[in-house]
Formats: C-alpha cells, structure tokens, sequence
C-alpha cells in the first residue's frame, strides 16, 4: 500500500458514489489543489489542505514559530503550485494544555507567515491532545479556468524546477536550519505567462515527477538536476519538503530567471521517470509504503 | 484559560496584523463557520473545520463507519447553524499503518453521509501517525447576506432549540449507540423563513447558549429545556454532542414543528445566562478548562 493507493481508493469511492465532481467543483481528489467554480464568476477558487505531525512532521525541539511558518508553507505552496493568490485560511491545532506557551509561539510564526502574504486568518478549530498537530486549509483564486495541472504536460514539453533541491534532505541529515518559502509570486508569474502545468515539490522529485506524469498519461526523462551547494545527488532527487515548483513548458524562451530545465516529457508508460536513461524509482517521502 | 479565550487571543493577534477580515472574508473567526463573498456573486460561501482525535473525540472500539459519520456531521451541522447548503468537502485523515482497515471504514462512513447531502469530496490530506485523527472542512453555498450569526440575536427573541438535549450525553455515559444528524434542511428553511439568529449545540446549551449570547452583546433567560427520554436535566443542560440547532427569533409563529421554546433573549452582562432565574455557569465541554 502506497498513499497514492489510498488516495486512488478514496477517489475511486467517491466516483461511485457520484460525490467526486459537481456543486461546482472542477477538479476534486488527485491535484494540488481542488478547484470550485462560482457560477457567474470571473475567477476559479482552489481549495488545498495539509496536516503536520508531532515526530512525523517535526519534533518538539524545533522552534514553534518555525513549525508554524513551515504549516502555512505547505498549503500556501499547492496554492502557488495552481498559480493561484492565497485569500484565507483555517488552522486546525491541537496541543496539549501544559503547552500553551508552544502553540501561541506556533501561531506567532503562523499568523506572521499570513501576514506577509496578506492571507486572512477566517477560523479554524482547538482541541487539546497528547501529541501536537496541526491542519491547515488555503483558499487562493485564480482566473477561470487558469489554474494549472498536474495533468496538463504535453509530449515534448521541456521539465523546470524553480531551485535547487535538496536543501531540506540536507538541513535535516546536518541538524541545520532551513526555513522553507513557498513560491507564490512565481507561481502567479508562470500562469500569467501561460504555463499550464504545474505542481509544488513536496515529498522528492523522483516521486513528485512520477505523479506529474501518471496526470498526464505521460513519462519523463530526467536529464539533470540542480543540487543545492553541500547536498548529494540523492537528497537532491527523492529529498522532499523543498517546495520549489516543477513545471513543464512547450519551449523554453520566457522561463524566468532561476529556472532550470532537467528534462523533457515524453510518450511512453504512465508514470515512468528515466534519469540519464534508466529507469528512477520514486524514493520519495511516503506516508504508508512499507520501507 | 478556556478554549474561548484562547480563540480570542488568535483573533487579537489576527487584527493586529491587518489579517482578521477582508480579501472577500466578511465574518472571520468567532462564528461556526467564516463567511467569504466572491466579486459580484448573488451568494455567500461558509467554511467551517472540524477534528476528531482518538481517545479524545471517539475510541478505537467505536464503529469506525459511524466515527467517519460523526466526523461530517460536526461541520455540516456548522453549516446548517449558518443556513447554508453544503457543497463540497475536505478530508484530512492520519491514521497507523497497520489501521488500514479502520479508515476505510471511517472513509465508509464518511462517504455514505456525504453522498446523502450530495456534498463532494474535493480532496483532502493523508499522513501515517500512532494515534487517529481527522480534520474535515466544509464549503457550503447560502444567499448574500443570509447566513444566521451567533450576533445576530436582540433583546426580547424567543429562544428556540430543535430536538430534546442530553441524548449524546446519555447515550456516552450508558454505552448506548447515538448517532447524530446534522439539521441541514432545518438550517436551510429557518433561514428561508427568516430567522437571522443561530448557532449549533456541539458544546452543551449552558456554554453555547453563553456563546451566543456574549457575541450579541445581550443575556438570555432560559425557562426550561426539552430533556431526552432518560436523560438528566444536568446531561440536557451541559452535555455536548447533541447537534441540535438553537436559534433565536423575534416572535413566535412560524417555528417549525418539533422546535421548542426554551426562555427569552433580554438586556443584561454580555454572556450572561439564567435558568430559572438563578445564573447558569457553562459547563459544556471546554478542550483547555481546568477541571
């Protein structure tokens, strides 16, 4: 069992149920983002929604404000990852009594992250439990029928990653700390300039490249990576929790500054990543695959 | 420190910054759900979010399809407390490996309820962690200007509440099966009728009957409550989980068949609530109260 499984057997559930479109919605399981379309409206709404963990996600030693920032990253990068504006969130949080001081800390670099982005804290939901844990929703607009795809690659179409990866695989095997941004002036940038397809790189490009291209029916070859200074070449491709975005063009004139290619997309197998010709596992993060 | 004063001090902070309301957010933190108005749309949105923790909210004995059931009945009744038609979901869920079977009961249950009040489930998030928990979010469509607020109460309102109380608290304290019903349709024909005033009963009528009172600025006078069969007046008045709707409204006629009067909106302390004529402290559940 894999996530992608699980995730696949929820949606195929909710297709028989005939609850997995409709009232509206676009674009449901399986996309950074879910998309809902006001009728009569000029823009689409996307709607992302990412937990974190106490020892899964981080541990208690870590700065809280950090954690906090590093919550609101995740969903703020899906929303980038659709070219979408961040509008407002909700923060779901539970704690235990005895850590008031954490989660006001939490919510400290939370709100200072949303503040920043102009992203309006609209409610949530408190609980207080044994371990930490926090869920966070984003709801971000983007112009109808705008938003871009995982699904939308093209045969041909050469791959971008808006940095080098691997910077967190490599601050976590050395202790050292990295405070992840989410691309959202860039992901707004890429839509404007009419890129289709795009997703955020959240669990390691070997996997996250692999889902790109199982949307789109189509496979990859991977020619190069950027490697963050100081990481390995494995950090930099099944590392995750960069949040750089990846995203594929028909030609490369009008990639911004930043930018690199490391391949390109192409007929073949679903799903199926070739690094320098052979085929590349997805070693990606996974919550539920046996290791 | 109470879970309201904690909700107050990240609303304080939220204002602070500038990031408490606007960008199409109408009512922020402080209701059962917030309320966004799309540009030029003739309705309003409603977001709400609800969690659910093991050994918190449910144990692992329980029916993991009717926890999945409980789990969409918190935040559909937070849209019927807002009058607002639900229209798509999202499901955050966290759960052990080796409980594979459990969530996809839980997804079982979950997903039947949805598929009643054809609500979509848009997406969601997976994590693997020791311990059960969920978050489900709620998107649901109401007229512009529509929605009944917990604010919205004046001095002299009947106060109404629609089904007997205490069933969740009995049913809990006897091993007894409770399933509870969001009042989505009821939500929805209260708002058509007009009523501008409501909030729904997760907590126990003594704490949100005080909720809504202190967010009207007002006091209430509560002259008797419809105790279920077999339940205590102790479990009626401060047991929570019952999901019924209370509601206020200016006169008497017009209230739908199965709803009670309990007492009288009035002048007095912001929050203040009286049964019988003698002060009532709100005992319902409190996440962060120190026993």
């Amino acid at each position: 069992l894999t996530e992608d499984d699980l995730i696949r057997s929820f949606q195929a559930q909710a297709r028989r149920l005939g609850i997995a479109s409709g009232n509206g919605v676009v674009q449901g399981i399986g996309d950074d983002c879910a998309i809902f379309r006001p009728p009569g409206g000029r823009s689409d709404l996307v709607f992302t929604t990412d937990m974190m963990h106490e020892g899964v996600h981080f541990r208690l030693g870590e700065s809280a404000r950090a954690v906090g920032h590093k919550a609101l990253t995740r969903s703020l990068s899906d929303c980038a990852a659709m070219g979408a504006r961040p509008l407002f969130c909700t923060l779901s949080l539970a704690f235990p009594k005895e850590a008031e001081r954490w989660a006001k800390d939490f919510y400290n670099g939370f709100s200072r992250l949303a503040s920043v982005h102009s992203v309006i804290i609209a409610g949530g939901d408190l609980a207080s439990t044994e371990r930490i844990c926090c869920d966070v929703a984003v709801c971000g607009q983007v112009p109808r029928g705008k938003a871009m795809l995982r699904s939308a690659a093209v045969a041909g179409d050469t791959i971008y990653v808006s940095g080098t990866l691997g910077k967190a695989a490599l601050a976590l095997e050395s202790g050292r700390r990295f405070v992840p941004q989410a691309r959202v002036q860039l992901g707004e940038q890429l839509r404007d300039a009419g890129v289709r397809c795009a997703m955020d790189l959240s669990d390691g490009v070997s996997s996250d490249l692999a889902r790109l291209c199982k949307a789109s029916g189509l496979a990859a070859n991977l020619t190069d990576v950027p490697i963050a200074r100081g990481a390995t070449l494995a950090q930099a491709l099944h590392g995750g929790e960069d949040y750089e975005l990846l995203f594929t063009v028909p030609h490369s004139r009008g990639v911004p500054k930043g930018c690199h290619a490391i391949g390109h997309i192409m007929e073949g197998r679903a799903g199926l990543v070739l690094f320098r010709g052979e085929p590349l596992a997805p070693q990606g993060w996974d919550h539920f695959r046996s290791q």
